[in-house]
């Protein structure tokens, strides 16, 4: 199994615990997740960027891979994507580039599944 | 002089002794942050509602208010940046709440200017 | 009007725009933040704390502020709430020192009023 | 060797390490953070709890799963546990999930173990 | 009064209340952070501006007022002062911006005091 | 392979692909980052150490892995890089301990390559 197919079975299997557990707060957040990335004023794709910026930042590898993954199934470019990352490795400064090494290396995963 | 003219007078103030001040690396970062927003394969508003949310989750509100000042500029609507503060809240958490509540008042500044 | 009467009226009146603004992702947090401190398996008191404790670690005046006042207005004693303080400055460490004043003298001015 | 078991071993190792390394304020910490979790105005499950809350919110995995053993040995139940990390949650943001999940999962093997 | 005795009469004023609370926990933390930086291994301007660097990556603006008038006092130059902030805004990010204005302005009124 | 050699090599990897992306915001981050360190009016060991320190606070592992590294080739001692992290811990709290426990593991592999 690859990195992005591991990825993906654990998120999804504890993810399901956590839905079955009935925590309403849990759920509710999950379910805001969801809606917060659908199309409004903003198109997906901005938000899928947004999202992975906010994710960059605070340093959240999971996050960071979870919207690479939707970054590229909505045809953002490649350069688009290190765009965004430049923009939050600036703000965010040099501890971001351990997940900057981390990010890219997925994106690659992604391009080679 | 109101909140807009205050923030930016400071800004100005502070940042030429800053610039003034001849610490190469410090210059470097601010002529880095001056070229990261420029257009490239993202446009100029995408990148300002991506600095935007990289501050929002942080909780700078300085760096908040600068951002909302360029999106204001730029002509983003203001159902525009509250989709990304509304992302950056769901990202960051109920301790965002405070920044947003601030944000809000300066684009309520930024209008009425 | 006191610091407790002036954080209250701008907290109430910025909510009050950020609600009537119609952002529904803003708005569910708004309400879940409500929810998630209701009582359950675990009574609102020790909710209370939890809330406290983590706008501490987080480093959020204002959410501390509003956790204080929910606290004093709950019955917690001066002592239990110093008792988390001072977990959330271990944990958080010494950077939390500036938060415990003015959350301390935020508690004096409940008292006070 | 399973997870709980590994994380032990693991933690006491380095733990009798940097005592033994004769550092006095990291012993001095070490120390505080024995006596902080002991009863006081609090009883011992609210402050593992407190413990619990700001390491979820600070997003530090080892420091959660400590908190998650000591609320297992203390008897504190699933959904209390669960309840607090849906504050967490909420007040840290969904950056606060990925570590939902490994909890989760480590309160799993709490009870297998 | 100027902004450097303000700042260490509301910091001595509310650090001599905690200290009279008789909460143990954070009696020892305040006087492990006396303890930390005393001379060791390590010389007290090192040290200090260990403290100054720390106190800006984490955006704590009183404590980095702190660590500058102890920098101040132990005769560390501004060109040395200023290399350290510089580290700290690599490492830490733009976000770290305002707080070297804020930063240098402290630094410049104590030069003036 | 070592963990040293193992984290050296996946970080040359990366880096080299992330330079070579031509990504120009990202490769001018890279090449800041050289120079920051470099004597000025602080000599090396002290801005190693200030990397450090940062690093630790920021809670960034593979910044500390690295600057670790940095500070044992320009020979700093065992002794300056304990009280340089317990200055760390004190400032960041207790949740800077699994990454005191990482460290100084590290430092062992270091001694032992």
């Amino acid at each position: 199994m690859n990195q992005v197919e591991e990825f993906n079975a654990y998120r999804e299997r504890m993810n399901s615990k956590l839905l079955n557990d009935n925590n309403k707060i849990i759920k509710r957040i999950f379910n805001l997740d969801t809606n917060a990335f659908m199309e409004g004023a903003l198109d997906v794709k901005t938000k899928e960027l947004l999202g992975l910026v906010a994710s960059t930042v605070l340093r959240c590898d999971d996050c960071v891979k979870y919207h690479l993954e939707t970054c590229y199934k909505e045809g953002i470019s490649k350069e688009q994507v290190m765009e965004s990352l430049s923009i939050a490795t600036l703000v965010g400064g040099t501890i971001v580039i351990p997940h900057l090494r981390r990010a890219y290396e997925y994106w690659e995963a992604l391009e080679a599944s």
